[in-house]
């Protein structure tokens, strides 16, 4: 079906699905926590990120989880829950924690130690979940 | 040699090499630049960032220069000088036109629509450059 | 219609409805400046920020650009084309110069005086361009 | 009495009489908690911000914790503390819960989707303890 | 007299004063540059920045224009006219332009490499004024 | 022994040599956390940050450690960490408590007041562990 005649319920669904492929979490987990506070923002998060931004993407997944980390990595504090996310979502897509941990020493040139440092301390919490999921 | 007997003026020398490859312009121009203002600083961006944190690094130079320009688009205007900079490396390295588009869009959802649109307007100049060298 | 049965073509026509009724530019002229570059990203801002995130407001349009003008002048450098454009939306919208003069100083308050200061310049010159447009 | 002929005692009792009325909570806790540490910061805080900004303003109460809002949600984690004071203060100024989220939710073009969500689960734990008061 | 009795006509003219000691040029550019604009948005600046915080500050004025310097460096392209007009009244404080340059450099640690290039440049265009005012 | 000719090696001695003296802690630590992690990463703070970069500046240390609270404290959240070290360190370098909080509210002019506040607050939980080390 071309991009144009799509519905918001067909672009749901097709974030729903690609969020959980990406994230390896249920999408109707995050909806739920937040379908009393703020609804129109899960679905967003799924029909705008999840379907139409990365269903137009000419980068691959790994691609893709890289530029996440690297943004969310570079906007510091704010973006740590989101990097945190990514981060196992990266791990799922092949990046490996070598990688990841370069990911985030380079983006110390751009963003200074501090971010670095942050960023690579999340990733160190992220890889001791993925060995020891509570 | 092994890396912890290499010399400043080794990594000095390992860093021009690696800045010209990657930006394809020469370090001279750019230490001459600041040998006045600031010849430390000049040395330490060949020193640190192009032979220490780039010549360590696991990710290929396609994946390093998609990271810088994630990096520097979501650090908005104080870092537009170098993400300029680096869109040309990109190009070098590979990265199609159509990919740094898609990195610079992708950034946008995690540092807000105005640093993506800036970031393309960037990348916009930069394909213009390359048409047409002044 | 219901939200849910919107095509993104119809969103596209409701978001450029939108963003002409809001800045009084034509939606044609932004969307065909991205045209060649990323015209993802142009429709993006329509069927996204103009139609889902507008048009599911409970806010009305005085208070809706009270806030980006709130946001961008926070954010400073990077979003300050944007706080340009809304700042005439602003003054579209009924917001009053004194008022968006007040809203730029009490983001001094959280964003510092350096951010308060460009933000009023912004408006000193959306202000000078409204009286003499070029 | 005019202002040029304030003093800073006057300035200082109209801003924890402003802050009061705002807050909701007892102006001598907040200088309290910084006699110690930071006596003068506390004082500017009244006497700058409560006093001087505020008195002079234009905007109406809602529409200056709205901007107040926007602004903390936009700079992102180093102002959440002031977010969260900001969003009970906007509450008792008669903004509603649909509208504090769609705030944050606008928010979220301009600053980032990260930052929007930040701001919802601050504004979501506001919200929950006004219902569960501790 | 006391702080605590001084009026705010007394806090303004602190305050000018205090502005020309530092910066080297006369308060009324300023004031009168902001005065149809925003009038209050001037006092704040003089009353509040140039009276009461540094009438209140601990610090000699060589440590707070490094102060500033660093803040503004760090804060990048928004806090740039701001960090020129400092580097001037840097150098007015006795503060060698070497110093200057390693505060930048300094900067670069905690903010990036583009942060501190940015701040390098903005510290050379001063220094090049200062020899050959236009 | 001339910078030019300094190995790796003879750096990192340097870089913990200095980190021991500036912060008190032993290097060993900070390195021995990261060494399974990002070891590289822990190496450039010492040969880059505490070798090179403090090896070459012409600023006493008091001076160093104030543009190192400044520029934290400007950047926020994200490094409100690499804060808490470096007003330890300030305290041992003789920066006095009073002139480290008037750092931290000279900063909020520049920075805004929730960035300002959070930084005295991280300067409070400092002082406070000094006099009740645990």
């Amino acid at each position: 079906m071309e991009a144009k005649s799509l519905t918001t319920s067909d672009r749901l669904v097709a974030g729903k699905t690609a969020f959980e492929e990406i994230t390896g979490l249920p999408a109707s987990a995050f909806l739920d926590g937040l379908a009393d506070l703020a609804p129109n923002f899960g679905r967003f998060v799924m029909e705008w990120e999840f379907a139409d931004v990365y269903g137009s993407s000419s980068l691959d997944l790994k691609t893709r989880e890289t530029i996440m980390i690297a943004a969310c990595a570079a906007l510091g504090a704010t973006a740590a829950p989101i990097l945190k996310l990514r981060i196992g979502s990266a791990l799922r897509a092949g990046v490996s924690r070598e990688e990841i941990i370069d990911i985030c020493v380079q983006v110390g040139i751009a963003a200074g130690l501090p971010a670095a440092l942050a960023a690579i301390q999340t990733a160190g919490s992220v890889f001791a979940s993925v060995e020891n999921p509570s």
